[in-house]
């Protein structure tokens, strides 16, 4: 494997020199503001990266199923947040991990399962780690800040003989936002309501050594992170076109893209055929109601240069229709001709990068390496 | 494993029985009229669901993508039908099946792709077989039946030195339909499209052998076949919430299902939060512009009764957000506590299979087993 010709398609490359400025710039901005890092390497779920992350600076790591877990903790990364709400049925798998040396935290939002927990705990003479989930903006699970449910979760995990480790919250709901005011705010929103749990938990007299707070946007928009002892972030190590959307990086600094084949064209229809469908893209499309929708994404050449009014405008199970303005008329065919290989850069890289089993990394020197990635729970 | 209870989650579950009633509903069909039937598995990507479906009467597959045509000729099916458009950079996988001992059929809607297979193929000493792609209803790729392309790409193929064997087509508009007249019109489109261009060949001398149509939506719908030779679908096997909105099918027939656990709720807005989220059900909003939209997916009891008014209306990639009509207010915990498993029936079975990496067969005695999936390219 010596080139870009030489590779079977669809495929998922990483730029490796944008994706190390994106490292650099969010380490950069962690250490100006004080903060450790701890990525989510839900994006990439894969070893090649964070560690990458890691030499830049990184605190541990952040997952979102055990099965990450699990894969990270044998590749050598044992400080490990589990940001999913744990549920009875993974007490052993957690134990298991635990017992072979892993530090790993685990996190709900509510009594049922921290009891449970202690529970399992007692059972097994194991102690657990908890910390709990805060809901810093309606988004999606968590406690309010000043919810009534807080000190009740912290003592079902004290008194289930867990240990306490601190709060964590994520705003997700700053991807919704694409003003530089707007996620100002929601950094500072999401800031202050996590360390405001932090503080009503402390006043009882409950530890809270850990407030860990954080998402891409919000991360690479706060002004201040007083009180907070950790930032998580996932997407930003390679970025996509909801985050350019958003506007915290631009199209040229996404990291991830599907080099795909053209296969054929309707030449009436200005549409040009490729072996990229959604299987390759996903389905989502994050972009659809934000500022610019990029279809299922932007087109490029197979190095990255974008080509002008060219989106994947549908997709098939193994087929991807790209549609080209000023590019109508039997032109697509000698624009575009068969065999030809175009790079599409991707809605959202979590779920792009989740369509593969590994990465084609083109390093900058030019030379590509393969970088397996895993999948499954 | 003896018991639902013992999976780990998120899992895909497939209700054996019903598969098989969908299995031998559309043999049936094809029997009845007279067709030889080839599967397309794609949609399970799963050697123990097409041993089924051959066991009940189906000739040859089809497969989307060379890494199914790999994996399943390994596990003994060798009569195999590529359905899309074959490029350059996948000509030498191809010769090497076909040189083992796959009947591999390529096909192309364009003399570009033919003209380079001959040539490979005469390059390499080996003959190639390719049908050509017909396009009965504007929906992708292919030659429309009156087009001036379809003899200058036969020519090529033939004066390439390749085998032509035949036509396909696939109405993939028909997923767009929902009342049977409308059904009945394309699957005939379908039909006559596709039979029309193999007697233009015929008409001018070039041999067809095979005419192949089909989708689930026509295959099911078809009131004849007269000049089709064989049928193509892929669905049908799981069906859907989208095929049940197409109307072809009813919930009741779905056979694969996500298995979830309830990991908390936010009961002041009647949710409850699970753990399969869009890695889990795929980003397919497939039932977002039909007559019901389903959100995420259907929800219903671990082992299939569905639960009335409730739906996934959000997903992050671990989290799903249950919303029960009827159910707000603080009951939703008392519903469904914490660790609760729930079955999630998906809107597309072909993008959420896709997301596992193995399917749990729930077979027609309760027992469990685990039946490998595959991914990638």
């Amino acid at each position: 494997m010596t080139s870009l010709q030489d590779l079977a398609t669809p495929c998922a490359l990483v730029d490796v020199a944008r994706m190390q400025r994106n490292i650099a710039r969010m380490q950069a901005r962690m250490d100006a503001l004080g903060v450790r890092f701890r990525p989510h390497v839900k994006t990439s779920k894969c070893v090649d990266v964070a560690r990458r992350q890691r030499d830049a600076g990184a605190r541990g790591i952040t997952v979102s199923t055990l099965k990450e877990a699990e894969e990270f903790f044998a590749a050598g990364f044992d400080d490990i947040l589990y940001a999913v709400g744990i549920a009875p049925n993974k007490f052993a798998q957690a134990r298991a991990l635990r017992e072979r040396g892993c530090d790993l935290k685990l996190i709900t939002d509510n009594a049922a399962a921290a009891t449970a927990l202690g529970r399992f705990g007692a059972a097994h003479g194991h102690r657990f780690e908890a910390w709990i989930e805060i809901d810093c903006d309606g988004h999606r699970s968590g406690i309010a800040p000043e919810g009534a449910a807080l000190l009740e979760v912290a003592r079902a995990i004290v008194e289930g003989g867990s240990a306490l480790g601190g709060v964590l919250t994520h705003a997700g709901s700053s991807y919704e936002l694409d003003t530089e005011a707007a996620l100002q705010a929601m950094a500072e929103q999401e800031r202050a309501g996590c360390v405001r749990a932090a503080q009503r938990l402390r006043d009882e007299g409950f530890p809270c050594p850990n407030v860990s707070v954080g998402s891409t946007p919000t991360a690479l928009s706060a002004q201040s992170l007083q009180g907070v002892t950790e930032v998580r972030a996932g997407v930003y190590v390679f970025q996509d076109l909801v985050m350019a959307n958003v506007g915290i990086c631009s199209p040229a600094d996404i990291a991830l893209g599907v080099l795909t084949t053209v296969i054929g064209h309707q030449a009436e229809k200005g549409w040009t055929i490729v072996d990229a469908g959604w299987m390759a893209m996903s389905r989502d499309r994050g972009t659809q109601r934000q500022r610019h929708d990029y279809g299922y994404g932007q087109v490029c050449t197979a190095t990255g240069d974008v080509i002008d009014g060219c989106l994947m405008t549908g997709a098939n199970q193994e087929h991807g229709i790209v549609s080209c303005t000023g590019g109508a008329g039997s032109s697509v065919a000698e624009r575009f001709p068969v065999g030809t290989q175009l790079l599409v850069r991707p809605n959202h890289a979590c779920a792009t990068g989740a369509q593969f089993p590994e990465y084609v990394a083109v390093q900058p020197d030019g030379t590509l390496a393969r970088w397996p990635r895993f999948a499954g729970w």
